[in-house]
């Protein structure tokens, strides 16, 4: 019988959480070759080699060099080359050039981690509990950071695998198809002063505190994601034509990349196809519509006369849910439709499946402090230009997802796997 | 003895008002050159005669055209030529390429003004009360948005004048000079649930309302704004070259453009000096900084330990506060000091001089509806990518300001005169 | 009675070609508004301002700074500014930010004219007759210059006023018409070793010499230019969509720039027309076609089963003929239709009309040496990536055009009047 | 014994040389990773897996699919994916992304030459001598084009590696160094109307004929390359900035690109070093200089008071003389110091080691006519704006070169083996 985590002494657990999901990043390469995992599609995508040398890295740089016990790197020549954005740890390597690096191998970036993650095993093991008090919040940090590069890891592969005119699938389970949808309902929530925000003794990113209070006006939120469905009728009826719908950064970036669809989606003569991680399908109309930037959601709310929810009104309406949905774990690496919704009208897909753009700015909640020391980097200065995006998705692991959790991309963004959720 | 404006009849005083108003505009022109009307030195950069030309395109397009009555367009060509953004009105010209145009020259452009201004005021004189009352609000937002443009020519022919390696000045009146400049004292506010934005009869924008509760925590807001003086100190402490003090995009930014100062700073064997419309001239300590990016408002927030307020906290300060400092009418055209400030701790100089940058996005209040009909593309559309201003500048006309007034610009724009005030 | 400038003394001479072609530069403003001389609507266009003030920077720094008689500039300022490439001379002015000086005034720029027009008169008619022998040669350089950039100046208006949806004319004196062309003949010219390049007393400039044997083969040269009717049914069988007619470089162009037509034609529901300097109107099948690249150039006669002459062929062609054709003198502005040959068959409309591209890419002749002192940068520096092309154009006055003259462009380029004429 | 493969039958020598060509070609990827063999540097270069592939398709799409025999493609999706410029059979995936694709993987691309090296094997043992008469010409096109293909592999494999700041070597053995070089001499030759170009039964390709005479007037060739030595004098005098010696379009890329050395150097504490194929080291002052551009060679030229050779007077000097140098063959992937020069002053080194730019633009020779068919994309559509190099490189299989044969890169490009050979 293996005995439940939260039971074990602290020092077994993080070993325990340390090795399993090491282990899980390794198991998401089983059907890449080599080749996948070199090429780097556009500046926003990460070659895999390099997604799982830059996590290494980080508990390299922020916890074996800085632990007081004697450690050889693996190979000085990684500390820039896998260095992402921390200004502090030297020039990172160019972002856009991550894909002109042949060298470290697969097979030496997987001698990299082994390298590391004995180091790591050792110090956790070794060590004063005084030093485990230390390293530990550290230990954590670097574990929800490689769970955030396990879904990049998939966002990027997908964008590659895409690319290639062969359209090659990451695996070969279907996708299940459930046209049949419920209606949409709106849930109604009366305005308050709501408290904001993590507090817990868990862990959570810098970004979710402090808790404070927000005043909520009184809201409606759908019931479920929008569908492919509805964003067919949106098409149909002119949604890519029709500046007035649009913000005007949107339209502009519409006319200049000619978009025309939300991304992956390739028209052919029986009509729209997608392409997903098991392969090029027929899209689904019951399926959560995905892969849209924040403008196309805007455009899409305006054209239903609707908007998109805050930040605050969407975590309102998920406290104290549980995380339920499609994840990682379910290994679909697709979002899933709803089937059915009980009686009663209450938000469903909240977690999982596609992340749900908010209307919130991503900004720093008042009173906000960055970690400490080296990840000061971490999240704070990001805070400009970009929007705050809630729940989660079919790629995200789901031990990494909590109501207070805000993710964040750029509005033009759309190779993560977001989608709409509606609000009046 | 003049009638005051206010106690004239509504017909008379729409005539009044619209006469003062396009007249003001062309004594802007005075100091001008026909060449200095044509150039554009940057896409953001309109050419002067194309804002005569386009100010009076607004009331062709929105007021005459529409009034029922017979009205025979100056030139059928201008409708496009002169179109800013209005997706409504056809496909504008680019804005990029206004520069290009020389025709209309500015003596079409005058006669073309003095084709619309008759119309106008024959319009106004002739018409019923009915129709007084329907055109009215038009012809109002006319007139602000003119204003708004009277602001916009200043900023653009200080750009086309600065470019220029002659450094021609638009008037030789000299700024004044006042190194002497109290010291930043703090003005506490307890925190509250307050009224945000605008449900006065006067007029405002659409994006100031409605009004609205928004739950605002203790702060204290600077007695002043920043000085060119306090910004040679982070300057002088490598305020540009620590990537630690910088958002990510603002650092990209800094990197790429090679910034070392604000816009119209140049370094000389004698220190730096700075371009103004009164010519170059070494810079003045005591002087608000102003043309920085909001990038720069933050890192030196950053760099100060302090934080820029947002815009509840800026108009929660301001709220009832009389609307006094430097502006257009002063026609100093530059930021002035503040002199000496009272004995008690109050904001000072938070209307006119700069505007000031918040870290608050440029986003709808809660139930936001813009302006009906074609007239809804004036704002809507901009929210996002932007932040907000408060305040006006030195070249803001003084009626078109008051508390709830919200100007709003990319984060990377520097060319309006926009300075930094504190928060903690 | 005017006496013959022939027979002038050699002062004397000079200073009233001086005159004369001062003169006719200015007269060639005659139709434009100080706006149509500011505006720069591409990198390779400059205003008019710029070139009336280039070519007298021109004589100020390679003549009066240099004559040993004191000399005042008009402003120093303007020695950075009207530098055009100059390295010898300092850092030149931004070349595609030309457009953005609004000052100096076309006012001014008269001013700077007749400053230096009365010093160089002054020069000429004081200076011993020594002086005048030292002085000449860079005077004739300069003259030369000048009518180069009379030709640049109409090129320019042209292509700022074409850009403009106003369509504004530069004068309104109509192109004839005559659709009655002469059937294409072929002149036949026996190989030979033939002398190619200028020895003569008269004026060269440097890349016309030295004079030296080449070996041409024997070819058959067409008797008349390419016409718009020839053109019509080159685009009619798919010319600008069949990439096997195009050079790899000019199929790359024609897809990222959408090239459909010669620049500027616009088609109409009447067919195509053409923007012309005295308006827009229907293209004229009997003209020359003009105004393309020589990647169209290339094309049309891959898809006639012909090719372009090489330079050396065109001047033993040219060798001794007279100077007749279209030229600037005319102010047709326009190249002009053949009207009818003769009946034996010789090469027509050598001169003027339209530029003939050339086979030849530009290089030096063996044994090239550049002019001697700083205006060694004049021609050589731009021999690579560009083409040669002979004869002259309607915009080009007569007296600059000789057999050996070599114009250069780079291969994409046809904002000046450049037309084919067929080899084989 | 094995028979010299002349006295072969000539179905038996095809078979030969095809398998021999083809097993040299994989023998160049013995050093190389898999991950290797997936990187685009830039634009220019190929990933290995490409080249492999595309010079297989050749032999597929124009041999195997016009044999009149069944062949079945290994995968039809390989037609659009590796055609590199052939617009006659279809539009080529974009070149810029060939670094995109991670599939095919290598293995995939090894049994895809498998599959055609079966079928093409058989087809040329198993056909009539009739068919073998009609196809042999075509797979000796494509035997020289792969031979083409070994080359640039070898060429974009150094940039792939030189690219990673971990400067992985190809291959170990290290480059011998010779510093001591014989002085430079001049080999005169009377000028002559001569021969150029091919006319032989052996194999050319079509941009070498026709054979026509030429005028070349008397000239003096340098007896040897210039060295890395020189170069560092060049260098060491200003060269990279000065103006003056550089063409136009030169000094605006030096500029703009920051080049202050060859292509592969860099600066370091102890002098200059340089990127090889043996990884880096310092440069050697006895070899020649490489990775020089057009650009580079002329400015080099210039500063010496001297010029590069004509293509005519290169083939005039080559005419006759044995091939020898430092080819693909000798596996040092570097050129080589001359070591000494015999007593009479004959040009040394014109093959192998580097290509020599010469001042002659890439054109077609009177008369010329492309390969027939298909083929005819080959060579004559890249005749515009390039220049033309002679002699062959280190890189160059030595069967590949002759005296006649025209290389040609655009004057900017120096990641071939390229250098220096001075005239006057």
């Amino acid at each position: 019988m293996t005995m439940p985590k939260t039971s074990m002494p602290r020092r077994e657990r993080l070993m325990s959480d340390y090795s399993d999901l090491r282990a899980t990043t390794m198991a998401l390469c089983d059907p890449l070759e080599p080749e996948d995992m070199v090429v780097q599609t556009m500046p926003d995508v990460s070659p895999t080699k390099w997604h799982l040398a830059h996590v290494t890295w980080f508990f390299e740089t922020f916890v074996l060099d800085r632990s007081g016990r004697p450690y050889a790197p693996f190979n000085p020549g990684y500390h820039q080359l896998f260095n992402s954005y921390y200004q502090s740890q030297g020039k990172p390597f160019p972002r856009a050039e991550r894909g002109f690096l042949s060298r470290p191998t697969v097979d030496d970036v997987r001698a990299y981690r082994e390298h590391v993650d004995s180091a790591m095993l050792e110090l956790i093991s070794d060590s004063s509990d005084a030093v485990i008090e230390r390293v530990a919040s550290v230990v954590e940090v670097g574990l929800h950071h490689e769970q955030q590069h396990q879904e990049l890891m998939l966002m990027d592969v997908k964008h590659v695998l895409a690319k290639n005119p062969l359209r090659p699938a990451y695996q070969s389970k279907p996708s299940l198809v459930n046209t049949s949808v419920p209606s949409m309902q709106w849930c109604s929530s009366t305005g308050d002063a709501v408290r904001i925000g993590n507090k817990t003794a868990e862990f959570s990113f810098d970004n979710e505190g402090p808790e404070h209070e927000v005043l909520v006006h009184p809201f409606e939120l759908a019931s479920r994601l929008v569908t492919v469905g509805e964003y067919l009728s949106f098409m149909a009826e002119g949604g890519y034509e029709r500046p007035e719908l649009w913000l005007a950064d949107g339209w502009e970036l519409v006319q200049r990349e000619n978009w025309r669809s939300p991304l992956y989606w390739e028209e052919s003569e029986d009509g729209w196809r997608v392409m997903t991680l098991t392969g090029l399908r027929p899209v689904d109309p019951g399926e959560p519509v995905c892969h849209v930037s924040y403008y196309e959601a805007d455009a899409f709310a305006t054209w239903a006369g609707l908007r998109l929810p805050t930040e605050f009104e969407w975590e309102y309406a998920a406290k104290g849910r549980s995380i339920a949905g499609t994840f990682l774990e379910s290994e679909t690496f697709h979002p899933q439709s709803i089937g059915h919704l009980g009686e009663a009208a209450e938000p469903a897909q909240l977690f999982g499946d596609v992340w749900e753009w908010t209307s919130s700015a991503y900004a720093p909640y008042p009173g906000y402090r960055p970690f400490a020391g080296n990840l000061g980097e971490y999240n704070g200065k990001f805070m400009a230009n970009q929007m705050v995006l809630r729940g989660g998705s079919c790629v995200s692991p789901k031990s990494h997802l909590r109501e207070t959790y805000r993710n964040f991309y750029y509005p033009q963004q759309r190779w993560m796997f977001a989608g709409i959720r509606l609000a009046r």
